[in-house]
């Protein structure tokens, strides 16, 4: 049973893992709520106060849409419905996710210009101007805002303002950016930006959300769907002008969803990024100083990933900090080329998520390390937290 | 707000539209519990339990996929990964969900026999059988078991012993069918079983069942994927094996759902059909003791239509019975040819809802047909139907 008191060391379970989140319990208590038709007014003002929150939340004045299945789902619809016709994509991956990326455009039999750089570094601006100058063609550029196989946060601003001088269409993977990093789509330039309800939108899974800027809506207003029915944003979009979605919508979820941004409404964005930033960097600052390595270059403030050291077993080692301490963290993923499944260990920073529940996770690794042989001074990890949370 | 009383005429707030419906106080509170990590054993454990008992009421000893999305999400995918690259699919349709798996492979381009019988009429077994003797090269036939927005009921039974005997497959709509009338998927041939969480499953939207057969799995085995990732059925097949899915699952609706098929189970399979077949049966009186004249000649259990009476108005009716007396119904739908919105409406019979609603909700349509000028005596309805129901 999750969220007990563990019987050993008095811990609660506590789900860090990048995904699923803690959901908070007025989120809970609003989604056990007896279930409402979505053909009604009643559900109809839920919707409109979702997709203008939503809309807050991604920084357009653009459409969101809220659509049912996991963040994949939103990003394949979103490929696949911008992708123009004949053109190349120019996809870029340094992780699993923007992997999964090149892989749906393979299924698909999209033509790509891949930008494949090493796991734990982000892209460089320069890169995709290069990659777009040398490569005419290319309708749409996808990248991951913060990778979170990586715990890598790639540089979407800069990179915007390259591609939305050009004809392609910037789609951003933000499943693990939204709600927990600054990302303003419309000032940005970002033209199509994608999340998930289980990551920063502190929601259980099922729900993932796809804003459209100006230049996306155009493209999508001036082509014709090939090979998509559920998957084509267009019949989304039709539904969304009417303040409707084509087919049954998660209802319990979309309430769930309202109250959660309600929740980030009222202590503000900046404070919610700002926090999210602390508890990373006092992660970050707890980790390096046991003596860990970090797994990125340019980490992302969603989630930390760093290797273990020497002779750690992965599995008995998350599954003893779960076990006796209620904190579950996640493993490494392993890629087409690079397999960090068994060399590094991820915590998140999303969502409801504070300070205690850092430093807790921080002491459990900590204490589970030295368990494994590691060489470090119990408390150092807390202590170097503690000074960067506190100030 | 539902579920309150409604102050003018003491009546709660009962949602009896065919989808969503209502989810029975322990599936909410379960899906109120804390989240759990999907990469777990205790959510392996909950997800296994899932795949039997989902099993169990499909009647299959194949796998059956639980897939994030709406119903036609689900009903999407088989349709993609079952069909054979440049064969024909027979799809037979007599209301707006046959003609949407029509407008699917439309959609993909997939050539197509229809054969599209007039609404409210179910197709007969010889016309699928001289069709698939006519047409040869189909590899899928689709249908609905229980059309929902004409409440028709079609003999999966003889037309699944008609197709197992030809090449092609039959994938069958059971989204208002399984948990509310008998399917059995293994016993009668069908190939392909699919069905949505938001019907006789009694849970919220945001799930879609898939079940296989041995012949369907073989096609799986032996055909390549064509433009197909979220929605390729072998992609998560791969996973199933392992006890997983590819995507992050809805994991508290997963939870939700294995609550809510341990309450079909305890009450056994035969008793939920004859609960569902008798408030079925009592509503076709109650309506037919009015004077009101069926939406369909082959009436399903699990949902029951009516034509209105010259001169009632349905957005006022349904707005009335909704605000006067809780009951939330719903109303006919357009298709292609045939437009039947304003022209029936439609009671639910499924999942978590009983003798008593039933009566209620008899006796609000009654009271309200005749505030709008319907000639019939107070009290027929449910006098009829109390007959059928507590005999």
């Amino acid at each position: 049973m999750p969220h007990e008191i563990t019987p050993k060391l008095f811990f609660k379970q506590r789900v860090m893992t990048p995904g699923p989140v803690e959901v908070p319990p007025d989120v809970l208590l609003e989604m056990a709520q007896p279930i409402i038709h979505h053909r009604t007014k009643q559900f109809q003002a839920i919707f409109k106060e979702l997709c203008d929150k939503l809309a807050w939340l991604f920084g357009t004045t653009g459409p969101v849409l809220s659509i049912a299945g996991s963040g994949t789902t939103a990003f394949e619809s979103a490929q696949t419905s911008l992708i123009l016709p004949g053109s190349k994509a120019l996809t870029i991956a340094g992780g699993k996710f923007g992997e999964r990326w090149q892989d749906v455009y393979e299924a698909h039999g999209v033509e790509q210009i891949k930008i494949n750089v090493p796991w734990g570094r982000a892209v460089s601006p320069a890169e995709v101007g290069d990659a777009l100058k040398k490569n005419p063609g290319v309708s749409v550029v996808t990248m991951c805002h913060s990778e979170t196989s990586t715990a890598t946060a790639a540089d979407v601003k800069a990179i915007a303002s390259i591609v939305s001088k050009t004809d392609a269409l910037l789609l951003v993977d933000g499943i693990t950016s939204v709600g927990a990093m600054p990302v303003k789509m419309d000032e940005w330039g970002i033209d199509c930006l994608v999340t998930g309800s289980q990551k920063a939108m502190m929601l259980p899974p099922g729900l993932g959300y796809v804003g459209l800027g100006k230049r996306a809506l155009d493209r999508l207003n001036n082509t014709k769907p090939k090979g998509l029915y559920n998957l084509d944003l267009r019949r989304w979009l039709k539904s969304h002008a009417k303040n409707d979605v084509p087919f049954t919508p998660p209802v319990s979820l979309i309430r769930g969803q309202v109250v959660a941004l309600k929740m980030l409404e009222t202590q503000g964005l900046e404070t919610v990024w700002g926090r999210t930033a602390k508890l990373a960097a006092a992660t970050r600052t707890g980790f390096e100083a046991m003596g860990l390595k970090l797994a990125s270059q340019s980490p992302s403030d969603s989630v930390t990933g760093a290797f273990y050291p020497e002779g750690v077993n992965d599995k008995t080692f998350r599954g003893a900090v779960r076990d006796q301490f209620g904190i579950h963290i996640a493993g490494g993923q392993d890629g087409r080329g690079d397999k960090w499944e068994g060399k590094v260990f991820r915590v998140s920073h999303m969502g409801y998520v504070d300070a205690g529940d850092t430093l807790a996770a921080l002491c459990a690794i900590e204490t589970q390390l030295i368990a494994s042989g590691h060489k470090t001074t119990p408390g150092t990890a807390a202590d170097a937290a503690a000074k960067v949370l506190l100030t």
